[in-house]
């Protein structure tokens, strides 16, 4: 088989009377879908849409732990001890899994959220936590954690695959971080350039870094904010760019090993 | 076999710094556990304390769902739409399973909560929301109901096995229902005639009610509250007098057809 | 002096990253603004941004308490206890208070929201202890109510002024309630009919019910919803239109007696 | 007039069907309470009938604001931004003065709880937004902060009188900082101990440290935490100690320059 990518986004983080992203216009676009679990966004009856929408396109689901937070959108920074870190995610994850289960499905992956992601991305006992917590449910759940980082390696610990995530419309650093939001060079908003840089990653394992150098990234999942504007005109320009060089495009949980 | 009844309590109903009820104390006599899940009580660290407590007790443990209202403890009527309901119950089930899952066991019941169980009790349509929410996750799972409930038909319509759920503490009116706490005679507190009036159900399928009648009543649970003052010392007097004429105390799941 | 009205909206019910209504484009038409107070919209920090662009707008603040319910928008029939919704309504108009005075201004008004509104509207006891939370923290706060109700009449018992509110762009029925949103001749959608029912209403005391007859309706404040659509271009519609019969828009604190 | 100092005590932190501390053991041997505004802890209904048993009790008011986390009972370091902080803190201290007022009474202080009060004493840039916030809405509320903290500073800054703070059941280290909790010799558990030194603080204005020398410590008032087992014990022989040495316990709002 030749190379294959997984698109994701983060979906269903809707509350209530209050709707965020555009949760129809990415799914025809992405491979997996990361639900927010009522902790940070989401709410019980936006899970159980959410998985549907899902299903009725094909997507794999995955669950989308976050601080609780909502007020916060789950990023901002809490100083949670271990034991109830590990509660936190055991619980989020089981509540998605129900909704999957009363559909007839089940959960590929597990990509914490915001503020949890970035702390467990250079933390490892954090990221020791978090993979545990998520290996003692299912050990067959992909962990999805950013390319490079020290989840990725708890992951791998813990026994679980791990899909190493990058960003299409994203700037990087020579060392692999992301250049940061508050800076004007961190996003890249010009489809052409998108569909430039993700294809270099999936075929060729590197990236032009904000510096002009180049760095190794061989992404097996990409990711796009559905809440930011055009994202779905970016991914669907990475996702035909691929195509036409021959990647396939589908679920991590398949090819994935 | 002879024969065998339940004895259950709701339990890990503590939240944060806030300790509610004496769990520890009500294990020992208990053979099923009602474990809150984080929306009328509970939280997530609770709960995964909760069932290894009740696992090293070799308690069978269950969900108890509520509203979503921890002000008000779950005792506040909500009116949830159907749809609501059903991903609230879907939500809290799916929690409580994914810390089960965790230690090595399984869920063994569900039994709705406060304002919850009371509203389905009397209502056909969010009892059949109820029970198919429960059949949808796990057609295994037993729904414990109050005796003689539009909940226990609806249970049993949607293909559940049902706990039917007496008190060994609470009176009865003449048509079955349970005389309201705010009348003095609303609450047996004599370990004797607790334990009496448990042994006239298990044993003969009745029991006394407030105005010197009798009715039919044969349980497959009794519950005791842990909050209650003396709990535990009633619980303790209603299974030893329950053993003394040969009833077996074992968890519905052993034996409930 | 001639007749006055005033033109109120339902604001600040965003909540952390989560935006709902455009609060921006209905403050230049409207004169008193009701803002949520985080139970069923709203947070710290939308208050406070709220309460500075109705300052920045001329527009007179008043507190608009809910359910503690978020997920449900306050849409929800919850049943407090009478000392509960007393309680619910002090804090949230206290904190609102607080927002007022950090920036030099004071309440004009309270305006219950969406279930309580509505149980407050019919129930006398409900209505009372409304009217007695409002009274007990300041008598000189305006309680908006819907005009004809029961809510009207227990403001006023309480030693309170009363802004009768009737709705521009809802059908009324014969007996002075509004026609349920359901239906489908619920909404008047069409601008020109909305000004000329408001100006039915403002200079005739009168509007015509949904069955072709007449009602007395004369109201001292007029409501838009600034989450409808086109509820901007309504607002306008209905202002510009009392404007050119003589009407003069002011808020109610400035002449209501 | 000779030295006076206030006793003060964190209270109405229950929620809900949740007890925790003992308010009425307390209430008699205090002359400020810190109730707590609902976010950490305390629900509207606690607030009010708080309110009324410290009036009934003479003692003075004051707003106890804490992080928005019930689970973590504002333990839990969160990251607000200071516009985030600054609301918060109005949001508290509005929903408390309602309650105060609606009791025809009014707030004398405002004393921030847990990782809010610790994370302020350190960081000035913290305690001048929350110095900031109290002077708004009430310049002449009293700010209590820890004896020597840079919230002592910010407060004065902001042109607040300043209730310093000590702790007669905590060891010092000899830098000013309190020792620990976690280690063994963190409290002073001993009556008699506790007695010697608030009276040593309050006549000599210095007090031994936990190695043994000795440091300047003047407080205004000093703190006995209710929920501690023995706190009203321990309060007692406190104020009983400085009666007998004519140091009068009363208010600091009546006598705090």
């Amino acid at each position: 088989m030749g190379r294959a990518v997984d698109i994701n986004c983060d979906l269903g983080e809707s509350f209530g009377a209050y709707t965020i992203g555009d949760d129809s216009a990415m799914m025809p676009v992405i491979t997996s879908a990361n639900i927010a679990c009522g902790f940070h966004g989401g709410d019980p009856l936006v899970m159980e849409r959410t998985v549907r929408l899902a299903r009725e396109h094909g997507v794999e689901i995955g669950a989308h732990p976050g601080f609780p937070d909502l007020w916060g959108f789950g990023r901002r920074e809490m100083r949670l001890s271990a034991d109830e870190l590990r509660a936190v995610l055991t619980y989020q994850i089981g509540a998605l899994w129900a909704f999957a289960r009363a559909q007839g499905t089940r959960l590929q992956h597990v990509k914490p959220h915001g503020a949890l992601y970035n702390m467990a991305a250079n933390d490892a006992g954090w990221s020791r936590v978090i993979a545990g917590a998520i290996a003692s449910i299912d050990s067959g759940l992909i962990l999805v954690a950013l390319h490079g980082s020290v989840m990725e390696r708890s992951g791998r610990d813990a026994g679980l695959r791990v899909g190493r995530e990058a960003f299409g419309d994203r700037a990087y650093n020579a060392n692999g971080t992301l250049v940061p939001r508050a800076r004007p060079d961190a996003l890249i908003t010009e489809p052409a350039a998108v569909a430039r840089r993700v294809v270099e990653m999936v075929t060729e394992g590197t990236v032009e870094t904000v510096d002009g150098g180049e760095i190794r990234l061989a992404p097996d999942t990409l990711c796009f904010h559905g809440d930011t504007p055009g994202a779905p005109r970016l991914a669907h320009a990475a996702r035909d760019a691929l195509v036409r060089v021959g990647v396939e495009i589908a679920p991590m949980g398949r090819w994935l090993s």
